[in-house]
């Protein structure tokens, strides 16, 4: 595999936090990022231009949720997932791991893959490092992930033998993947566990993968604990490669992560608050059905200039809330996307600036981890 | 009332089809032209900003539904319908008669108006004409409708006293109506029986309304009904005032309805449609979920210019309604309301150009008006 089409040109480093581009074929990737996720090939609720306009660059699609439909064949034959969703920036597809072990029915689990019931339908289906590569290949995003066995953080004796078979299955992706506009990533496992966090650095890196991601963590460990392993991980993964922490979008995660050397994030979190009314603000989580909105007329968030903070008020989207209008989610979504990116495009000033500890002290004076009923996971 | 404000430019007429400018306090309407509905003071699934880009340029907004909610006392305080809902053009509010009488749960009618319980709540409430056009001027709309009767069209009895209380009821609403920056119709009614319909057209174009509106079709009627109706209506109603048929928009009946007159159309249709998943074209409607687009790799519609047909496939489409993703709701609202202006823009153009009935014979030489199963009113 040749991936001159890639390269993380790093620009500044502040401790440990980094500034930098990440060239893809379909364009730059400024990071540190913040990727909306688009499970389906669409991100919900959202059009391709609502996405870009609220300053996306990278967008994330689920291998797992396209590979039982509509299949990795239709959007190949439609010219691949650029083409298909209408996205020309860079996309990012999972592996389809986590979902194999989060949403698949009824799973068997060997060294050679994965057979699982769709959760759509029932059926048998099965993944293994080769046809997950053959799968994203088809699809075609600009960054793919190496399959990976995503186990519950506390079971040791689980992680190890889990994390030991995501090394395997590593090198088994490394050899199936042919494309050279796909830059493939490793995935570091290990649950909470430092020194099975080391080990799995060790080994990810020294496969010499373009990019390098931190899976298994935003599973129920502690914010402490999952600030211990970036740390461990992140002390032994090159620094001259793009470091991606899956899953992960909670603001203070952001803020956390990017101190911590993290490049790049995805989270379905400020699309699915949107859908659950609650706006992501830069002081905190707001919930748009409190009935202290009904007659405000500020915008969502006045020190935003998204579409959604653009002349619409508080009143109107709390009584698109309650009135239940699929506008609500939009405006929230096109909101809340537009929040985290601006996290990341301050980190990012920050630490150009040399100043990422006082950007990040400053965000704390301001931003209260209050939380919404909604915004468990589901 | 001064209704300086407002008035009716007749460009051209072909036969008895009419192009005109209605020009309002927010902007010059070209008629004939179709409204898309925004029941609750949004449009489904749809941003104003989409609903401008597909070619809207006058809107409807619900009394019945604003004034339970969020209500109009709210919509005034947040500055008016324009103001709350961020559309700057023109916009309609209908009287709330027509949804009283088929969504509100029991209704007790009498000459001073009409009681009923609150289709959201159950809670009692009541609408008169004087309350009618109140809450309509707290709402702000630039056009807005005489309270009416609704009554099912095929009972001469009932048809007659409801013409007769909706005759009372104009005269009262145009007395109570005090706002000079908003233009109110009346509402002729009398079901299916020409000599009702001509004995009310005569009585409201009596009362020199600044636009007059024929409701009670398009509610069970056959499609020569209605056109009968039209027929005998618009011979009466005067011809330097625009002429609004309520409720109506499927394409054949723009067509149909624009030949016998008729300047301004609304309809729910085309947003509805497309949260069933059918595409409005000129040719006839499709069910994106038809097997036959799984792999097809056309727009929608390959004579459309609108956003969703630039780009993506009708595979696409057909994969977000499976999926059951918001976005093929938006895509298809965008699509279906851009295909009704382009009837409405292709028939006013062909009024300027004196080629009316060519253009008619041609719209049907393509069109089919097959239906989906959803395309019952819901």
């Amino acid at each position: 595999m040749n991936n001159s089409a890639f390269s993380f040109e790093l620009l500044a480093q502040d401790c440990d936090a980094r500034a930098g581009i990440f060239h893809t074929p379909h364009g730059d990737i400024p990071t540190p990022i913040f990727a909306p996720v688009g499970t389906q090939a669409a991100v919900k609720a959202l059009t391709p231009a609502q996405v870009e306009a609220a300053g996306a660059s990278l967008i994330l699609a689920n291998t797992y949720h396209l590979f039982l439909r509509p299949g990795s064949e239709l959007v190949a034959e439609m010219g691949g997932l650029h083409q298909f969703m209408q996205w020309q920036q860079p996309i990012l597809t999972d592996s389809g791991g986590f979902q194999v072990f989060s949403l698949a029915q009824t799973r068997k689990v060997d060294d050679d893959g994965v057979a699982f019931k769709s959760h759509i339908d029932g059926s048998t289906k099965r993944l293994t490092p080769e046809t997950s590569i053959a799968v994203q290949e088809q699809l075609g995003a600009d960054i793919i992930m190496a399959f990976d066995e995503c186990a519950h953080p506390y079971d040791r004796t689980y992680i190890t033998s889990a994390m030991q078979r995501t090394h395997r299955w590593a090198e088994r992706c490394q050899k199936a993947h042919v494309r050279t506009d796909q830059a493939l990533f490793g995935i570091v496992q290990g649950g909470i566990f430092p020194d099975l966090r080391e080990q799995s650095a060790e080994f990810i890196a020294s496969l010499g993968f373009p990019g390098n991601a931190i899976g298994g963590l935003s599973v129920g460990e502690t914010k402490a604990e999952m600030a211990a392993m970036l740390e461990v991980v992140n002390s032994i993964l090159p620094a001259d490669k793009p470091r991606y922490l899956m899953g992960v979008g909670a603001p203070e995660d952001l803020v956390e992560g990017i101190q911590r050397g993290i490049d790049i994030f995805d989270c379905v979190l400020p699309t699915r608050l949107a859908r659950h009314q609650a706006a992501m603000t830069l002081t905190g989580r707001l919930n748009m059905l409190n009935a202290s909105y009904a007659h405000d007329p500020q915008p969502i968030d006045p020190t935003c200039s998204c579409y959604a903070c653009r002349g619409f008020s508080r009143a109107y989207i709390r009584h698109l809330v309650v009135a239940r209008e699929i506008l609500a989610s939009t405006l929230l979504s096109i909101h809340n996307i537009t929040t985290l990116l601006r996290i990341t495009t301050a980190a990012r000033q920050a630490v150009l600036e040399h100043r990422y500890t006082q950007f990040a002290r400053d965000f704390y004076l301001r931003y209260s981890s209050n939380s919404s009923p909604m915004e468990t996971t589901s």
